[in-house]
């Protein structure tokens, strides 16, 4: 076996045995297989693609490659969940509170984002005191006793994806399925738990820009899953805009707040309420989807989820009393409302406009936005604002008036609020007509 | 412009600009784009391609990388002549003399060959006292007094392409159409000449397995040398069989003086005449291709292209007497005869065979033969054995008979000597009755 071999194979289009991505993987991550071999044999695959069986072994080689968390030390089924990211994506501090309520432990590792906002990490820092970085042994002890816990994620849980994902990013090889799958499913597989919820975005604001793209990643990660002895549920969700009202760190802290309190957006809650079921469905604590559904709308009626939410951040240092009273966290200096006409004066002809609709939105843009106030990071170096963002007061579909408030944006930078400005409103086409609405819930693959 | 952008531009499929490619090959060349970003394209092109464009933009930018050889100081029209490479391919030998007997002069920079036998500069080392590195001017020199010169390649003859050779020889991105043209288009552009004669061999000795493969070659290096504005011409020729008698460094040496006395074997002498002709004709000394053909056989016939074959060894410090007395060149100690009935018992169901012809040969594997006998370099830094080799006896459509002799291998040692006659006998199909032949020239394109 060698690597010029191995390479010539899957360039050639035939499928590699195990102990061949064993091979490459380890001899990788050991620098054994200079960078150079590595990149054309990533853009090899590629082209060729992998089959099921290939694309396990890649997940499985990479997850063995670092350490594997051990959540034996928690009781019951550990139930984990993913998203493939998205602009306004705050299901995960919805979700944990509503699960620890119910009785189902949800031990978090999250990493940093690195795009238009911060990853669940960085939007936890937001809140006054909160510490992300938890022994292994305080992570398990808090799942234990509150019942959720997200901590950072260890250097070591596969680092053979850290290696391969630094160099796929600088050699046009990341949005290949087999790739992204087991990159993600490595890491899933390395953190522990028995089973795995993961929400696949599609749309403008997604990775994956169609349902179709969208489908073949769920399948391939479900497919992953299986192999490797895990139960694994995959839903598909619109990311044709934002998800729920708020974008940017803070701001997402707060809507996952006003959820808990009642007062959530009908496509956040429909969505965080779905991935929900599937995990108590996962975990065996629900009979059928309706009884997960019934149970999870009672936590959040009750404030049993909220309760919870607050005893996970005062668990983890954080000011707990931020969650009802906001004005304690710190926020931005400047803000910027965008009114109705403000994008009408952006689409063609449409300058005698009385009344619209808002009727697709280039969610990336809206990403952009916010990345160009602040609140992403471009590099891992790069700091991020915690509190600058958007909220949203209008969502596709919606009837505005001129004089009506879109949204507005928050920043601590007159000059990158102008920008900002400039992006967001060009982000939207309108139209005279009432659009028809795409379901925020497309299906489930498991 | 950056890097990693055009990795991807070439990954979707679309063309890059002239100056797109300069970036690429100026940045890999000057270190400032890394291997593993340059593999990664290399890898995007076998699977996209070029067009004719951009392939003409990769040579000239390579060729562009380091010196051109300034050939002004030869008179008259300048022709080069390179071939693909092949099993006992000693044609520059033959063609060299009879193209200076003719006045038309010959400057070829020659490499050292990797695989079964070396190259050019080689087997004329193979003559005892032949000196193959010219300082540039008395290369010029030379080429002006006797008409004919040949030297080891310049370090800084199209360093780029030394650079990504090296790269794609591990990355598994050799067998391009576009990387291979553009190799070798770029070395010959920068070594001056005016004109340029390729043979371009197909088949199982060959580099390019089908006539089509081959033809897509030559095409693509004929249209890189119009668009370059070098007079150029493609001639496929057969590889299914050795070219000729012999294979091995010295041995084709001895040939090449049989073929200028007259003494050359049918298909060899077909190919030298045919690229001889064309060669003579970009050079604008013939009137048309019988023209050029009466002058060629009026060479050998006359022994002037003999008589300058001396002189040009004799110029470059060589024993030109060895020529006619092959006596005086070294030899090797061992020999072993390959005969009819050690091939037939090879083949299933012939046990019983009176006779037999020669219908296949996977000559590759003669090639191999060679190799393991220790007459070519696996590696740079592999020594070669200049006296090895194999005589052949008999080619494709001769009958056999039991005891007749097919070939005879030498050696300096016994073990590699048995392990070369299991791959020769080997390398043969035999049939009851006689294959067709295929040509030695197929097809001419310019």
């Amino acid at each position: 076996m060698n690597t010029y071999e191995l390479i010539m194979k899957k360039r050639n289009g035939y499928a590699l045995g195990r102990e061949e991505i064993a091979y490459m993987v380890d001899g990788f991550t050991a620098g054994r297989i200079p960078d150079y071999q590595m990149s054309a044999f990533l853009m090899a695959v590629y082209f060729q693609g992998m089959n099921a069986r290939e694309t396990t072994d890649l997940t499985l080689s990479m997850a063995d490659s670092g350490d594997r968390l051990d959540l034996t030390g928690i009781e019951g089924i550990k139930v984990d969940k993913h998203s493939t990211g998205g602009v306004g994506d705050k299901t995960s501090l919805i979700i944990g509170p509503v699960m620890a309520s119910l009785g189902v432990p949800v031990a978090k590792m999250s990493g940093r984002g690195l795009g238009h906002t911060g990853g669940t990490i960085d939007k936890l820092e937001g809140i006054p005191g909160f510490c992300t970085s938890l022994s292994e042994e305080n992570f398990i002890a808090q799942v234990n006793r509150v019942g959720f816990a997200i901590a950072g994620q260890t250097a070591n849980l596969a680092p053979a994806d850290k290696k391969l994902y630094a160099l796929r990013d600088v050699t046009a090889t990341v949005d290949s399925i087999p790739l992204i799958a087991s990159s993600i499913m490595s890491k899933k597989l390395a953190a522990g738990a028995d089973a795995i919820v993961l929400d696949v975005k599609t749309g403008s604001g997604a990775f994956m820009k169609t349902l179709e793209d969208a489908r073949k990643l769920a399948s391939t990660m479900v497919e992953i899953g299986k192999l490797a002895g895990r139960k694994t549920t995959a839903v598909i969700t619109d990311m044709n805009e934002p998800l729920g009202n708020a974008v940017g760190n803070i701001l997402e802290v707060q809507e996952a707040a006003l959820c808990l309190r009642g007062q959530g957006e009908k496509r956040l809650m429909e969505v965080s309420r779905n991935l929900a079921a599937h995990m108590l469905e996962a975990a065996g604590r629900a009979k059928n989807t309706e009884d997960a559904a019934g149970q999870i709308q009672e936590a959040v009626r009750s404030g049993k989820a909220f309760e919870k939410m607050k005893e996970f951040v005062a668990a983890q240092g954080g000011d707990a009393e931020c969650l009802e009273d906001f004005s304690r966290f710190p926020k931005a200096s400047l803000s910027r409302t965008i009114t109705g006409s403000m994008l009408t004066k952006q689409q063609e002809n449409a300058s005698d406009w009385r009344e619209a609709y808002l009727c697709e939105c280039d969610n990336q843009e809206i990403g952009m936005t916010s990345l160009v106030l602040g609140g992403g990071r471009l590099t891992k170096e790069s700091a991020i604002d915690l509190t600058v963002g958007i909220r949203l007061k209008k969502h596709l579909g919606d009837r505005i008036l001129p004089d009506e408030t879109v949204a507005v944006l928050y920043g601590n930078d007159e000059e990158r609020l102008l920008e900002a400005q400039k992006r967001f409103v060009r982000a939207y086409r309108l139209s005279e007509n009432r659009p028809e609405l795409r379901p925020v819930v497309y299906e489930v693959i498991q």
